[in-house]
């Protein structure tokens, strides 16, 4: 590799840090504000090159639990990580990987309110001679209903299609598609975690993904970024101090227990990071305050446990979708 | 194979399964005279063969969660089995396989009584031709304390090693380290599920093990299921009644937590029913009622919670372990 590249390459890592410690920021502001109470950070680093800064709220006014992460994780990548990957660089060299991506999860009180789920990460790896091999996006977000309320999952579908159509209006429908394909428990009868979003991955600059050149592709991953706002920071108003009863606390248990068996049986998300050396609370911070795996009972028809589980069938949330 | 050797294969697992049958029901009279209420039976039938019957206590005065189950199912060895298995029948043959077994997890509502596991199993595999390829038990038991009593542990590993003994001095040592190395967390620092106990998979007759012809082996495996009898349900009987205090239960479900995680992330019984077409809850029976997540926070010295880990640490809890 030449002077000149290696300095490109790492000047569009700057780049990317300086992204997510923004985005992180954003986030950790609007959270703040909906709960009126402050995160706390803590600060992590890998062995093997970067870490990350845990935000947590925890036992909130609004939010059971919160957490907002940000991580910048770099080095020799695991050979575990590698097979999931598919990566294969030539024989005997060790690829390196350079990620940096922020993760929110937010568990609130109310189940009235629902759980949110954001994630935006930019991943490269090089060869052992420092060459850029590949480059890519991932990310999405979904909505986790734990009361049976369509009309949210109508407007966080509406504002992520918007989004979304400023760019191309080709990319909700298949991102939107990508979701519910992902976020679903094959142990369940493929149950899905919630109402969806849209998720991406391997979404690479150097294909120009829905016609976008590398720095409108950076936009519309930005965009998305900053969606919580407008998708979700709604629902958290509206909801928050709606009364709910004894039952609609079980039925929210219920749902986030199986939050907890997709994250742990099937998140590529989670093993990667488990596997990658990432910080394991920090990793976790995804789960649940309190989750609860009662004995099983029939839905009633007509009850909220089956309005909820109709609302968990893939569908059209949106016009166009 | 010849018309005898099927019938003598036919009558082995037709002992097998009265075996099994057997020992749910001794457990299951074990569970409702600690608790004084009744298990609730289902039945499933698994697609491709065999099914179970799922015997739960919930809500019961004792148990907050116990699940007694037995299974015996068969047919064509599901692909990603085998692989887990380690499975090279003769390239084209689909290997059929039998397995039969209980398996028992309780969860307490009181923090002061440990929860246990106990399972016991027998596996035969076939080739398309209906000969008897392999064979073998698998099993064991294990303790996990929610409360830091140090005397449950010894009486536990006490009344195991009494037993294994009965049979080899060399049994319990090594049965034992092999429960400590398989019920850990890896992405907890190795953190241990419990106190463990004692735990085998893949112990041939064929290979007297111990010494022990396929009778003598067979009565061991039988041992290890009646054992709760006198190793778990005096302690059942002892702390049932205790106080407790609200940080006493936080502490409960904190550790049930980690027991979610070994469940979903590591377990291999876990992976192995959900991929041969157990029913999903009878699998999952072994997961907690309740358990969480919360904001992680330093373990202070001389704590309640200071002295739990200390006993997750493995450990000699009997002279001669």
């Amino acid at each position: 590799m030449t002077a000149v590249a290696a300095r490109a390459g790492a000047s569009q890592r700057e780049e990317m840090a300086r992204w997510t410690a923004e985005l992180h920021g954003v986030i950790t502001a609007m959270f703040e504000s909906l709960d009126g109470s402050s995160l706390v950070e803590s600060v992590w680093e890998r062995t093997g090159g970067g870490g990350g800064q845990s935000r947590l709220l925890a036992d909130g006014r609004v939010f059971e639990k919160a957490g907002v992460n940000r991580a910048l994780v770099e080095g020799p990548l695991p050979p575990e990580a590698a097979v999931r990957l598919g990566v294969h660089l030539s024989a005997g060299s060790t690829p390196h990987f350079f990620a940096t991506g922020v993760s929110v999860v937010a568990h609130p009180r109310s189940p009235k309110v629902p759980t949110v789920h954001l994630n935006v990460r930019y991943f490269e790896l090089s060869d052992a001679e420092g060459n850029l091999r590949d480059a890519w996006y991932g990310g999405g977000m979904d909505l986790t209903p734990m009361h049976p309320i369509s009309e949210d999952a109508r407007h966080f579908h509406g504002v992520l299609k918007r989004a979304c159509d400023g760019f191309n209006p080709a990319i909700y429908p298949e991102y939107k598609a990508r979701c519910d394909a992902y976020f679903r428990n094959p142990h369940r009868d493929n149950e899905a975690r919630g109402v969806g979003g849209i998720f991406f991955d391997h979404v690479r600059p150097t294909e120009q993904p829905f016609g976008m050149d590398a720095a409108t592709l950076h936009r519309f991953v930005d965009r998305v970024g900053r969606l919580l706002e407008s998708a979700y920071a709604p629902l958290v108003r509206e909801h928050r101090d709606e009364p709910y009863t004894e039952r609609d606390r079980a039925l929210q248990l219920f749902r986030r227990a199986r939050y907890v068996e997709f994250n742990l049986l099937h998140d590529r998300g989670t093993l990667f990071g488990l596997q990658t050396g990432a910080r394991t609370e920090s990793v976790l911070m995804s789960l649940p305050p309190v989750a609860a795996w009662p004995a099983p009972t029939p839905v009633q028809p007509g009850s909220i446990e089956a309005a909820l589980a109709a609302m968990l069938v893939p569908q059209d949330w949106v016009a166009g979708g």
